[in-house]
């Protein structure tokens, strides 16, 4: 029989009420005639209570270079969130006459690499699953968790269990990864800042990569990633209608398209500049290598001339990292490793980006991009670009009008 | 090194501040010279959080007659509390400097029967803890849980913990097993009934389960049956505070004692009577196995001739199964399988109990127990005697006054 992997996130399995409508969409595509695993987060806020209990335990540096504590333990206590919805999904889908039952990541095994908290799958052996499936007992598999060499549960990281989901989709040869969440898709833009934002039908792994990174949270870059790989086709589907939702896949399936795709933003960024470097080989590495050692995400970054034999760099980070940013930079130029006059920081910007694989096939995108944004009075700061995406950093209190206009002027409204 | 386990209940683990009290104790006995195993529970309110959970999702009978939902998944939902509390006490003992880890049922593991929700332990193999004791890693052990033949997490049922305390003390040699609980240790009877009551240095292991099963909540019935059978030295103690306890050992540790050690007493029982039973072969059988088959907790039992070819049976339960019971009965009737012409219940019933190893060797303990109730004219009901107990059955509203001249009468505010 076909097989589905179904996702439920932590706001769709809430509660026994949430768990048991999540219950019935399962029922309902095995009664379509699939073989469903379905993948479980904890129930919203469990979560974040396990992980406040271990923060409170500990106020030591732990085993693990990432945190503060015994990352193994850390995980132990963590992964129970899953477990529980586990079983009481098993349950809820027993009630339903379902024959289904539960998985912890030790128990199917779900192999990981043993970097506890930011664990990566290394091998689903799904053996078991298969026999069950071929007595008729469905999966219901705890999200997020797997088991180390050494025997010890493991987590994926925040978000982990849409990679477990795509994992599961990849290693059962599954028709489709469902992802339910609460939203019903993704759209153009945010339906917050316009509200001519329009969900998409479907939309290429590439695509959807770029939206996940620049801060579209709908699903975690990890598991678009392992999807696009395995060529896992996903769909991102509300569990509280029964839209059904977008279709994340090879661009191979998408018949006709807008050249942009959609309009992503990061609100919250900063702008830090600094001036009359001495431009020499090994100048760039003097400034980010400080920065990612003091645990800063730069992301975009130029470099220009000032004057002869100098040169000026810009970057941007999240406006939250700018004080531990400077504080790297300036010990730099205490320790005499960094050599530059002043240090400019804007913490009033913003990040908007176009992104679309049409791109590829079209030019003039980025141009019409700067016209639209000029015609509203919106002053670039940054602008980078890659194969599918133009990004520009702007003045913060532009950022609603920036997405507004450039949702109109390439027509995002209607499909392409 | 010697071996000591240290077992802390749910009250002692409520929160993060309560297990780091908990941790604090356990330092103390490794910088003692002991190696360590620490069992817990889940924190107080947490099973029965997910207890309740499990109960929502379920309205339907499950695989196991006891429960009406799929035991396998109760259990591996319910023993995720244990989890969280082994991952956070390991992780407050590693603040302390302690090198310890936890360990999960699975991880042992510790073997069990499949009978999910009242599991019992098959095999503990020790070894993976034992070369962690070598390397001078303490262990932190999630009570109450184990695993099944079938690679499923089973629990051993309510308070399982202290079995699994036991279980292990056995299993490593331990020198001691330590009950840490809320209360400081066990007493000659409740201290909200009088205030002469003594909280006892040595208990024998005999002594302790009669009053365990008598309702002295202290612990389980099955953890001293199985410190009995291993001879394990069972310390009963107070999280809060650093007093000795009381030591549950082998009589012969016991020197000098009391003939009575303690007056036990359970307050909300009921009393049936059936009169005028035919007086034939089976007539007990016939009245107790649909008792025992509605699931009535049969306790004392008393059989007598009220007229030529008839009798009387009298048997007390708990009082909220007295419905339960005469359903059954009245059913027997109907069904003609059982004969009798009244049924006559009393709810007003309490049971209060001598309990003593010396009453093996001293005669005239039952007949000083009852002169001391009928001076106070307290009405005794219904008797019943073990080699080390005498129980009686009286009006609940004498309860007190009848467990308080008890008290008196073996002198049992002062040591032997």
């Amino acid at each position: 029989m076909p097989r589905l992997v179904m996702k439920f996130g932590g706001t769709s399995v809430a509660d026994i009420d949430r768990i048991r409508n999540a219950a019935s969409k399962v029922k309902r595509e095995i009664d379509a005639g699939y073989d469903v695993a379905v993948i479980v987060s904890a129930m919203s806020g469990k979560t974040n209570e396990l992980v406040g209990w271990v923060r409170d335990a500990s106020t030591k540096p732990g085993t693990n270079e990432r945190s503060f504590y015994d990352a193994r333990e850390y995980d132990s206590v963590v992964a129970s969130g899953e477990q529980v919805t586990a079983g009481l999904m098993a349950l809820c889908l027993q009630e339903l006459g379902v024959d289904a039952r539960s998985w912890l990541g030790w128990q199917v095994p779900v192999r990981t690499t043993s970097a506890h908290g930011v664990a990566r799958i290394t091998e689903i052996d799904t053996a078991n699953l298969d026999a069950k499936f071929e007595q008729g007992v469905h999966a219901v598999i705890a999200g997020f968790q797997g088991l180390s060499d050494e025997g010890r549960i493991t987590t994926l990281g925040r978000g982990g269990s849409d990679t477990t989901a795509v994992a599961f989709a990849a290693a059962l040869g599954a028709e489709r990864c469902d992802i339910y969440t609460d939203v019903d898709g993704v759209y153009t833009t945010d339906p917050r800042i316009t509200k001519k934002a329009r969900k998409l039908d479907r939309i290429a792994y590439e695509e959807m990569l770029e939206l996940a990174s620049l801060g579209a949270k709908v699903l975690q870059v990890r598991s678009v990633e392992l999807a696009m790989a395995h060529k896992v086709r996903l769909a991102v589907r509300s569990s509280f209608s029964d839209e059904p939702g977008t279709l994340v896949c090879d661009e191979d399936e998408i018949m006709e398209a807008n050249v942009i795709s959609g309009v992503a933003f990061s609100r919250d960024e900063a702008k830090i500049t600094m001036r009359h470097l001495a431009d020499q080989p090994g100048v760039a590495a003097s400034v980010f290598g400080p920065l990612a050692d003091a645990g800063v995400n730069v992301d975009m970054i130029i470099q220009d001339i000032s004057a002869e034999g100098f040169t000026d760099i810009t970057f941007s980070c999240p406006v939250d990292q700018v004080a531990v940013a400077v504080k790297a930079l300036e010990d730099g130029k205490a320790a005499g490793t960094l050599t530059y006059d002043d240090l400019e920081t804007d913490e009033d910007v913003s990040k908007v980006s176009i992104v679309g694989i049409g791109m590829r096939s079209h030019a003039g995108i980025a141009s019409k991009m700067f016209a639209a944004l000029s015609a509203e009075n919106v002053n670039i700061k940054v602008i980078t670009t890659s194969e599918i995406k133009v990004s520009v950093l702007i003045d913060r209190r532009y950022l609603e009008l920036a997405v507004q206009s450039l949702h109109d002027a390439f027509g995002l409204e209607k499909a392409g």
